[in-house]
């Protein structure tokens, strides 16, 4: 039997970790990438390696990508501040086509590997209404992975996993949890200090925080 | 009447420097963008520089990705060889989803300026055989665009320019010309030396060297 091979988008936070937990108990061998895009949230990238290791990642890459260049978005141009009010509509935390460049290095790498299975922690219940985590945004991705690659037109082609698309934070906890992610080594704040300590006030420390509460599980999130 | 603004993928190359030449005859405000991705021809993003600068790009961004650290082509593998003769089917110069890689970012600049043209020198006549240089990897991109991001869900969206995908290789270089490109200045060579100068040799120095031939042109590519 030939080994099932996945390429696994790990950003450290607690979704993707989930990810590949998930990947994992489906019996893939996972190849791990992490895209440090000059985000303020490096702390996020440390956190992404303990988890792979943790978890039985096959190999754990990182890719640098200075969209700092690019800016446009509060994660990635610090004149940008990151809001600590719920607000309307596509927030300033949006990073321009950041999950089609995401997807691309995936892709990329899955070519390389050997992998057919491109896994992303995308959701479109407890999310911040990010255009690319839909799932037309997913199913326009992979129908383009299908004309753009050499797998693509010679061979096998790639499937695009979106475990938690469906899934509430609280059932996304829930299923880490069973899984064996340690959620304390995650990190979600869009500004966590160096050491990975949370703000608890941006909108992904509040989008976290009530999913421990929903899940009723005790949040272990390191704050300042 | 408002600015017509676009994004143009400028390699330093033969094909770019056209297109962006083709831009600005077409009366677009231009922000060019280069992706250094850990090929062995750094002297193509020196070129893209002098390129941008006579073609009258009105910004010039440079971004980097270390593409290395997935390899699998000759362009981003040093333990590859760049091929000397004539090979069939896709080539090993083929980077894995490089062209998605390339629209995503082009695509991030785009939202961040506010371009809703692309521009992107792919070729489907003289070219390497590359799965993401056809059309259908293009119209794949376009309909992308428009679900993956904030101004193509609430904007008005993005168009995809390739005005070189039907020209031969001697027509792009008299377009060029007609236009006022420095081809000296351009570099297309898979293995360039530091200084730009051309193997002579490799696939894309062979296509470009048929191109002058074709084009009746003098050739003022340096070579080693």
């Amino acid at each position: 039997m030939s080994i099932k091979k996945a390429v696994v988008l790990l950003s450290g936070g607690l979704d993707s970790a989930t990810v590949l937990a998930m990947a994992r108990a489906e019996g893939y061998e996972c190849h791990a990438l992490s895209v440090a895009y000059g985000q303020r949230h490096s702390a996020e990238l440390q956190a992404a390696a303990c988890v792979a290791q943790r978890l039985g990642a096959a190999s754990h890459k990182h890719i640098h990508v200075n969209l700092d260049a690019i800016g446009g978005s509060a994660l990635t141009d610090r004149s940008i501040a990151v809001p600590e009010v719920e607000t309307t509509g596509i927030p300033v935390t949006y990073v321009p086509a950041r999950n089609t460049l995401f997807l691309s290095l995936a892709l990329g790498q899955a070519e390389v590997v050997g992998a057919q299975a491109l896994f992303i922690g995308v959701n479109a219940v407890d999310y911040s209404g990010y255009p690319d985590c839909r799932p037309a945004f997913i199913e326009a991705f992979q129908h383009l992975a299908s004309v753009a690659t050499k797998a693509g037109v010679e061979g096998a082609g790639f499937k695009i996993h979106t475990p938690l698309i469906a899934l509430t934070k609280g059932e996304i906890i829930r299923r880490g949890t069973a899984l064996g992610v340690d959620f304390a080594e995650t990190v979600s704040c869009y500004q966590a200090d160096a050491d990975g300590r949370a703000c608890g006030r941006c909108d992904s420390c509040r989008i976290r925080r009530e999913g421990f509460v929903a899940a009723g599980l005790t949040d272990q999130t390191r704050y300042v």
